[in-house]
């Protein structure tokens, strides 16, 4: 019996999604077959003889079309460069890397996984969550953190999902809520269709999962039937816990990373998405999937099939290619080298916070991403015009945050005042002035809330 | 008012689509702002200074990530590699090509039309049957052609929609078997969400709609105020209505081909889908949708950014770059190249099912595309078992065709018995002895049937 958790709770009407008839009697080709069944085009015909990359460090990668160049990669070093057509599942060769990729880094504590390429996580979050869509009479919800990453509630909203935020602290979800959650839900008569989560560095506010929240939440994940889907495009961003460190020597690089919930999922009940958008680049459109073998070559497989058939070919290969190319320690290098970004720019707007922020705003140096979340007290108790007249007066200093209430999932975005900063790309004097104009916006908004409660103190009283 | 029936045939929970707070954020940025909002990584850590093609011409395109290279186009010659987040709308440069590609060949009727990249027409048909789903209550009908796309039916169906077919003749759906679907809906209290069809060389049937067909069919979308989607992967795979001609010169080219639906709307009804798939390659995963502005800017867009953000930027950018490398010489003489392998292909299938099917299959020559679907009489008014015995022997011969039911929309599955075969891809030697062993399996079926018709009439009446 396979463990999958997941495939148990797949909507109604993609428990049985076909697979194609047209596909399933390609599969049945041979070396000696007369293929007249699938619609593929002549390889021939393609436009294309090549790619080359440059790479950052000066050296090249070559795939070839091998219909119009002929060779192998034995004889000119080059991969092949695949354009045709392919199965839902993804291109082999890069199937059998991130394989090995999870294998090594996140070690699954089961043995039915499966990986999958998608196109991008935001893709494949929108899938899962159609996927996890209960039957008709179920209400449809998520338990995710207090403030979730803006485009997973803009996602929900369409599909018809109300989003439930948890409490954190600075290690992340508290397992206290998510517990006192599932068990209102099961008063209620409902349960979450699944725990939507992002492990580090989580988008907006910071956070990333301690070791043991991790075994805490999916302990509880276990006791109330949960199935999580960890979004986790931050892990390789992981920093190190004192900001002043930003050499390459203190990096984690790939083995001094955390381990995502996948590695303590012991019941096949994880959906772990990775992304390539914030350490190789968001233009790929590549990611990949990892999670029951039986939901991933099964339903996913077959969604994938029916919207984007598979993810770019050219952006599969290169991948698969750069993979192979790196090893173990070229992925090191190449991680380190980015974390010693963040790690610097993370210390520019951590300082500039500290020098300009003092008893205006709170906040946390978050382990991991690219954000901070400031927390605004003077704004406790304020509405979200209250939070607009700040950000108005902040875009017309030019300089562009995002309020907190974006992430709020809540009706009544009532979740503490704060805006989100990223350190990812601005200069550090860009920084350092954008954080002072942010300083004296809100010492500006305090001044004008002491002044309008010492007018209202000197209103004569009428009557 | 801009002419747009689509926008208000959408379903309820995309009616109201939120943009995205951030990108709204993000797009008041000037030269003079500090952008902290946005989560996008800094481009100097992309691993990628550039890209070059190789082109099946022996050209080359050359793009640069200029993040890292420096200079500029004038300088070097090469275009930009974009490789960071961008807008659901797509690569600007790219649309200001498509739209100047739908103008010249397309030329649509009115003026308040938009093209979108999509990546492929499989995604952004899924996303239209999404986006045009009608309110609860009333029931998700398609009306389309009588055998349609497989994949369309397979996404049709765990969207819960039904699809029904109309009758085809040589040109094409017929007027009047819209005209009755469409009454018949009204007397059913129902309408069509919209009506899919493929407009030159449907697949599986091979037809195409004469120019006649499609002002009258169009006249009846008004008059029943039906959308459309028109699917349109194979109109540039357009061919000489004489099999014999497989010469340059009597191919369409560009300027010699059919215009799409598109250039009959008035009103704004149409959604045109165009891939790239079957004219320059499936792996980029790469096409475009032209329909009303409001639609396109609107909901579709939104939809897209929720899903796969933007199709890769890689494809993109080198197709932008093939385009205006190529111009309309170089666009015309890639496709007569294209069209000569179609022709050719055509041709060796046609006449080998001339020498072996004679009295056992009818067929049309397709006008366009890569299939031929060959009706077997002698299975008629017969099972699903029956056309699956042919089906059977035939991969025990090692010859794999699709069976017709594969695109049958209809529960029964009643429409004619027949195999679609593609002349894509095969040698004329395959394509030969591909379609002789298709003859000979149906003579068999023939012959077993006359015994048992033999047998038939020798068996004693009992009583």
């Amino acid at each position: 019996m396979p463990l999958d958790q997941v495939s148990k709770r797949l909507a109604p009407q993609f428990q049985h999604v076909e697979g194609s008839l047209i596909k399933k009697i390609a599969a049945r080709a041979t070396s000696r077959s007369i293929s007249l069944a699938g619609g593929l085009p002549h390889e021939s015909t393609f436009v294309f003889r090549g790619v080359t990359w440059e790479m950052d460090d000066g050296s090249t990668l070559t795939l070839k079309n091998r219909a119009l160049t002929g060779g192998t990669e034995a004889e000119d070093g080059a991969a092949e460069l695949p354009l045709n057509y392919m199965q839902g599942s993804g291109m082999p060769e890069l199937c059998g890397e991130l394989r090995a990729h999870m294998q090594r880094y996140h070690t699954p504590a089961y043995d039915d996984w499966a990986v999958i390429p998608t196109t991008g996580s935001t893709d494949a979050l929108t899938k899962c969550f159609q996927l996890l869509m209960p039957p008709p009479g179920k209400k449809p919800i998520i338990l995710s953190e207090s403030l979730v990453w803006a485009a997973a509630l803009a996602i929900a909203a369409p599909l018809g999902y109300e989003v439930r935020g948890l409490e954190l602290d600075s290690d992340g979800m508290l397992p206290s809520a998510l517990d006192v959650a599932c068990r209102q839900l099961a008063s209620e008569g409902e349960r979450a269709a699944f725990l939507y989560l992002t492990p580090h560095g989580q988008n907006p506010t910071g956070t990333s999962l301690s070791p043991q929240r991790k075994r805490d939440l999916y302990a509880l994940a276990q006791e109330h039937d949960l199935i999580i889907v960890e979004d986790d495009p931050y892990r390789l961003l992981f920093l190190p816990a004192d900001p002043e460190e930003t050499g390459e020597a203190a990096m984690p690089g790939v083995m001094g990373l955390p381990k995502s919930l996948l590695s303590v999922d012991t019941d096949g009940r994880v959906i772990h998405l990775e992304s390539l958008s914030k350490w190789v680049c968001p233009g790929l459109r590549l990611g990949w999937l990892t999670a029951p073998k039986a939901f991933v070559e099964g339903a996913y497989r077959k969604w994938n099939e029916l919207t984007i058939q598979f993810p770019c070919t050219v952006s599969q290969s290169v991948f698969c290619a750069m993979l192979r190319a790196w090893g173990q320690e070229g992925l090191d290098r190449h991680l380190r080298r980015l974390q010693v970004h963040y790690a610097k720019q993370r210390r520019v707007m951590h300082l500039a916070a500290r020098r300009h922020l003092q008893g205006l705003a709170i906040w946390d140096l978050p382990k991991a991403g690219m954000f901070i979340l400031f927390k605004v007290p003077a704004l406790k108790g304020k509405g979200k015009a209250e939070t607009d007249s700040v950000l108005e007066e902040l875009l017309a200093e030019d300089v562009l945050m995002v309020p907190g209430y974006a992430f709020d999932p809540s009706p009544e975005k009532a979740a503490e005042p704060a805006f989100r900063a990223t350190y990812a790309t601005a200069s550090p004097e860009k920084i350092e002035e954008g954080i002072a104009r942010f300083g004296k916006a809100v010492a500006r908004l305090t001044e004008g809330m002491k002044e309008e409660r010492a007018e209202e103190k000197t209103v004569p009283v009428m009557d």
